[in-house]
């Protein structure tokens, strides 16, 4: 029997990476992190809307407080400002410091106790801003990571269904999959209508765009 | 300039990692972690007097409730046993899924923020009582991790100066750097005296007659 953990930050990319789990797992278990950020409450509700939606065995929520003090990015930190510019080379400042490693580090302790053969994570390599740890070569040491570092009974699969999708392939895979748009949230800086100006509000309207489709949540402004 | 952080339990490894970074390092940054261990009060103390001997730049504390929740170790779960018999070659009940892996991914995002080159760890391969996570062969997997999951500006070393040592060896580098060994803590399972025989008083309680040092600390019941 497939067991798998999936990481679910309630937006779009994760959510789909949560349908193809859905697709191809028997048994669900969704886990959330909540790390200090500013939409902290909106992902939430969205986790718990895609949690009604599935109906995981079980679904955990995760406080980090300590990722939130420790700072060090503007995702996080509200003296930062959110960039609203096209993404550049270099990477930006809403990064927070190795978070895909930390994020993938509890779900594996959790399928480790849980039996799971595997953990989904909606990185996408592409789209990703140049963030370090949403690179195949990460994932790739990663999973060496997990084969030497647990007891390695079952073997635990880092699953990245969307890492090498282009975003408008992604929501393409997502209404193929019948995947809940309504429930996903993907604004950087709002906690109330998606604010359609900051970096992941921009690629996502792209996104539906180029997949012919409307994203059916509201914003306050879109930008063209 | 050397820059570390030191990931500090309050136990004996951990404060002779602690040692060997006061003496390699012009700028400490100690990091604890509470989560839900039977001893985690005593750990704490052991702690914050570790933190005044050395006067680190920066002590954090994290508190792990989810590492609790998600149980499978009888150094959490109280409705497991601590096993009070020799090592065997099987994984004892009391590993922690995940965790030095987990410990280290906070340690180096902190690192990254911090701009720290090192992080260090008291894990130790021989007596490890074969916990996967405390082998040479996993730290260099997690390092190829650090490397291509961070932004990598500066790189961060993965340090884990008693890996190789005995418990009596580590005992000794200890007396040698000064470490105040009366202010550690290894019993898993009292917040009072040290039990003196769970396994990791037993491997305590060797070493120091190893290394020829009468242990500091109180014990309840010496076993021979």
């Amino acid at each position: 029997m497939n067991k798998a953990i999936v990481l679910v930050s309630g937006g779009l990319d994760s959510l789909v990476s949560a349908a193809v789990a859905a697709r191809d797992c028997e048994e669900l278990y969704f886990l959330h992190v909540n790390y200090g950020q500013r939409t902290q409450k909106k992902e939430l509700e969205s986790f718990e809307a895609i949690c009604r939606h599935y109906a995981p065995k079980r679904a955990e929520v995760i406080s980090w407080d300590w990722l939130a003090r420790i700072g060090g990015s503007s995702l996080i930190d509200t003296n930062m400002e959110i960039p609203t510019q096209d993404p550049t080379d270099e990477v930006p400042s809403t990064y927070v410091p190795f978070r895909n490693a930390n994020l993938l580090c509890a779900a594996v302790a959790w399928a480790e106790v849980l039996g799971a053969n595997s953990v989904y994570i909606g990185a996408v390599e592409e789209d990703s801003s140049g963030y370090p740890d949403c690179r195949e070569v990460f994932f790739s040491a990663f999973e060496k990571t997990v084969e030497t570092g647990t007891k390695n009974l079952i073997p635990i699969k880092i699953m990245t269904p969307v890492l090498q999708l282009s975003k408008a392939e992604i929501v393409k895979l997502g209404l193929e999959l019948g995947a809940p748009f309504e429930h996903s949230w993907s604004c950087y800086s709002s906690n109330d209508e998606a604010c359609g100006e900051c970096e992941s509000c921009r690629l996502r309207l792209k996104a539906f765009a180029q997949a012919g489709h409307t994203d059916p949540i509201k914003y306050r402004n879109k930008q063209k």
